[in-house]
């Protein structure tokens, strides 16, 4: 962002401080309280400081594992950090930091490496890749800044320049640190320069100005909220727009839960042709859409079936605002909405699309009859209240719970966009550290179990009670409607998954064959004060409305 | 490699063939059978045609596991090869790729990736990360090249050099197959160009002289043998050379099987100050040290306490020849040891350290003694044969380990120089793929366990008999030796380890407190045709000689 953007500046002064303690310093500054991670030699010294510290350290089954888990937690809290070991610690965090890069969720990434003191030469030491550099390369590539603490002098700069982007950015970092750096004092005193980034006035009241001109004159206004609303905490804001002006508030599935979707303004889930179709149409006919935060992926849109005319669309991002087919630079999101909402617009107010669940369609429990995925979501609906945090994995975890309706404060996170297998148990050890008061559910396949199913035993040491339902269909159930025939490829071994915990070392496990055996598993588990899985057994070609439109539309483009 | 090395040359010629049924050719071609992996949506395609192919797909539970089993693949059968989708599934493999190129593993990775006609305007497809080239910006990193077939016109010529280097470094490659590309048919013949590489004759002459001297005139010549004689296949040729020339063999712990350690000329392993005093004596006292093929890494030397001195050194790799303190070029290893012996130089006799075995340590069962580590490696020692496959994971798993006599064709797999846990399960799936014909016997911590303990799914599900050795000491051992203080984060969950087969579906469980315990469970499962996993409990302050040797050397340095 343009240096111009800066306005607000304070400092302080910082001496007799070690990096290792100035990092710890600096992570409670950003409000983390809670580090994920696996300890390993390169990072042992930095571990132990750790331990010493007011911050918490979850250790995790695998680092990937953390670095999920971070990712949720950085979700709920704002800003997480995962540590591990050099190389095989760090390298095995790729692909849960590159799903928080693609999906802006912040997360401090810190490394071991080998002492500075200890790579003359370039040795052979254990743990290194090619060179020394290696590690920094990769992340390089899959965060949005990176550094290496190799220099006493300008450590703590480094730390601060790097924590600042992730909190501006909302999106991952990374911190090396060598280990015979840890305990380095460097030289003199050091002068910490917060700087608090603001809009071009002049850029910000002309965009608004013509924001509240194309509101007041429009026929059918719209909001489309994304998860940007959530990242930069703007949820308030935006629902002080809405009430004030009386538009209507669709989200995307990465943005679902920064609304309530009790909200009686709350017009659905809008994912092009994926929607339920009065939703779709709700959308697509405004004559001014208001796209607040909203991140354009291809499964928000319905795999690019949305019909949305930018000639109509006030898109604003935290890194770009556009008006219909101009862009107004250095407007942040946040003064956009504030500005907007005091320039008080006056559009006509629109008559919702009916609720599925005002629409007649409530759960009638069957007690005999073999579960369904979209049965368990309407018998899950039941249980949902504003004390409960919903994690899906992908496949028809994340698309079913589109059906489910969040609460007043109700969470629910998935990752819709990078979609990655196995986020969801890991996820549930981020969220419920984070929210140790809440109730944690997650939603996963039986592929994905596999994946991460180990996190099992992290939510129990912890004491969680997390519920933790294994959708199983025996197999890649969504592979196989992406992409029909009869492949073996798709099939995974069978487990007794509700076996897991016993195995693991405490919680219960329930094995469910019909809706009695659901309703009984979820009665049990609601006021249990430790861990719950439970196995349900679907019909392998079981699915919900929202993954067959997905697959109908998938195979068109293959 | 210089293009001087090319000397012999032969073509093919290649039409009407689509690029992945060339891709698949090529596979085979370079003696792969087998591709590990997990299915995802960009490689559907491609997984439907491998499944249709001769080529035999083992689906694993996570993409990290499949890419330590093609890994433990490649050092069996010369060569491996695991195929994912984008982002999600590569990304996932960073670690175990890392380790492949540290450790000299020639493992192809086939990645899916959004069509070439998909990628117009950048628009934000699920599992994209930063760009469409983030993933091969990272892999190109790790990686001793890759490739994206983006353009059908060199697709063949990209497939072979990619390929080639694989074969001749024995290290990782990476393809990126987008999904529209899978059955595009260039136009046009293709010309099949295969090059081998042989060394500049006078520069071998002069070396081999040289060296030949050194040999004849030295009076206590000793071999330190490698990996590199295990991934070029010269383990007959280096034993055709020591028989030839009666010069005993020492070998690194990377090296660690590729001699027999039952052959008369065996002198033991050396690791610097951790091996037996009496081994590292006899190397360090060498006036005539050939290292061939040997990775001079921190652990392989004792974590730097080896006392070598270059002067007494002919040192040969794939890519040097050091003899004393200079050094010839375009000498490949294997033309080095067979010109070598071809001079048959007549250094003098030199009397074999005493064996451990031979030295009245034979292993006598004492029921009701609670089991450790180093008499549980003299116990397995009895029923190791040549028809064993022993994996170590990391940690005492792998310092322990080098206590066992390894036999005729017994193979010894081990991530002793990369060192990344969970190695060790993953690698006996990609390792009983190789060789279904032999028994696999993994030893793995607890720690490393819980990790990717999940891939006895696998080995259950293909009906593997491995037998998996659980070394439970509540935590991470190793590193509580290495860094001693009273640290939290060194615990792990307590599982019932033995419980997980009956969990994942097959094979038979023990859990294992006495000498009788563990002898009874390894005689019951060395004739079953079945998964067996063996949960030893191990005192907590366990641990092997090697280990605390080590804990010492590296407690000095940090």
């Amino acid at each position: 962002m343009a240096e111009s953007l800066t306005r607000h500046a304070s400092s302080r002064r910082v001496a007799e401080t070690s990096i290792g303690e100035y990092l710890i310093r600096r992570l409670r500054d950003f409000g983390i309280r809670d580090v994920f991670g696996i300890p390993g030699d390169y990072v042992l010294g930095f571990y132990s400081m750790l331990e010493q510290s007011p911050l918490n350290v979850v250790g995790c089954c695998r680092e990937d594992n953390a670095g999920f888990a971070a990712d949720a937690y950085a979700r709920i809290n704002g800003m997480g950090a995962v540590c591990v070991t050099y190389g095989v610690g760090g390298l095995s965090l790729c692909n849960s930091i590159a799903g928080a890069y693609a999906e802006k969720s912040p997360v401090v990434v810190i490394s071991g490496a080998a002492g500075v003191r200890e790579r003359y030469n370039n040795p052979l030491l254990h743990h290194k890749v090619r060179d020394f550099r290696t590690q920094l390369d990769v992340f390089e590539k899959i965060c949005v800044a990176a550094t290496e603490l190799t220099d006493a002098s300008i450590a703590f700069r480094e730390i601060d320049r790097v924590l600042m982007a992730c909190a501006r950015s909302k999106r991952p970092v990374y911190i090396e640190l060598p280990r015979d750096m840890v305990k380095v004092v460097p030289d003199g005193p050091y002068e910490l320069r917060q700087t608090e980034l603001g809009s071009d006035p002049e850029a910000l009241a002309e965009a608004v100005g013509e924001a509240a001109r194309l509101i007041s004159d429009c026929r059918k206004p719209v909001i489309l909220a994304g998860v940007e609303i959530h990242r930069y905490g703007l949820q308030d804001e935006l629902l002080h727009f809405a009430e004030s002006t009386r538009i209507p508030i669709a989200c995307t599935m990465m943005g679902k839960s920064v609304v309530p979707e009790t909200h009686p303004l709350f017009a659905g889930l809008y994912e092009g042709a994926m929607s339920r179709a009065e939703v779709t149409q709700f959308v697509e006919e405004s004559d001014c859409l208001l796209l607040l935060g909203t991140f354009m992926t291809d499964i928000d849109l319905g795999i690019y079936t949305a019909k949305l005319d930018p000639g109509k669309c006030i898109y604003a991002m935290s890194d770009d605002l556009r008006i219909r087919h101009h862009h107004y630079h250095d407007v942040l999101l946040g003064d956009f909405i504030r500005a907007l909402t005091a320039r008080r617009p006056t559009p006509p107010e629109r008559v919702l699309p009916l609720r599925p669940e005002l629409n007649g369609h409530q759960y009638q429990l069957d007690r005999d009859r073999p579960v369904t995925i979209t049965r368990m979501m309407q018998r899950l609906n039941q249980s949902l209240d504003d004390q409960t945090i919903v994690i899906s994995d992908i496949g028809d975890a994340l698309f079913a719970a589109t059906e489910l309706t969040t609460h007043g404060h109700t969470e629910f996170i998935g990752p819709a966009y990078y979609t990655s297998m196995g986020f969801g148990v890991p996820g549930a050890v981020g969220a419920a550290t984070a929210r140790p008061d809440l109730r944690t559910v997650v939603l996963v396949g039986d592929g994905a179990f596999q994946m991460t199913g180990n996190e099992l035993s992290t939510l129990i040491r912890h004491g969680f009670h997390s519920i933790v339902i294994v959708l199983d269909n025996k197999g890649y159930g969504t592979e196989r409607i992406l992409h029909p025939g009869d492949y073996r490829y798709n099939e995974v071994q069978p487990w007794h998954y509700h076996k897991l915990p016993e195995a693991f070392g405490g919680g219960a496990g329930y094995e469910v064959f019909t809706e009695g055996d659901f309703d009984r598993a979820l009665s049990e588990a609601w006021p249990r004060k430790q861990l719950t899985l439970i196995q349900a057994h679907l019909p392998i070609d079981d699915s919900s409305p929202p993954l067959r439109r997905l697959a109908e539309h998938l195979c068109k483009r293959l």
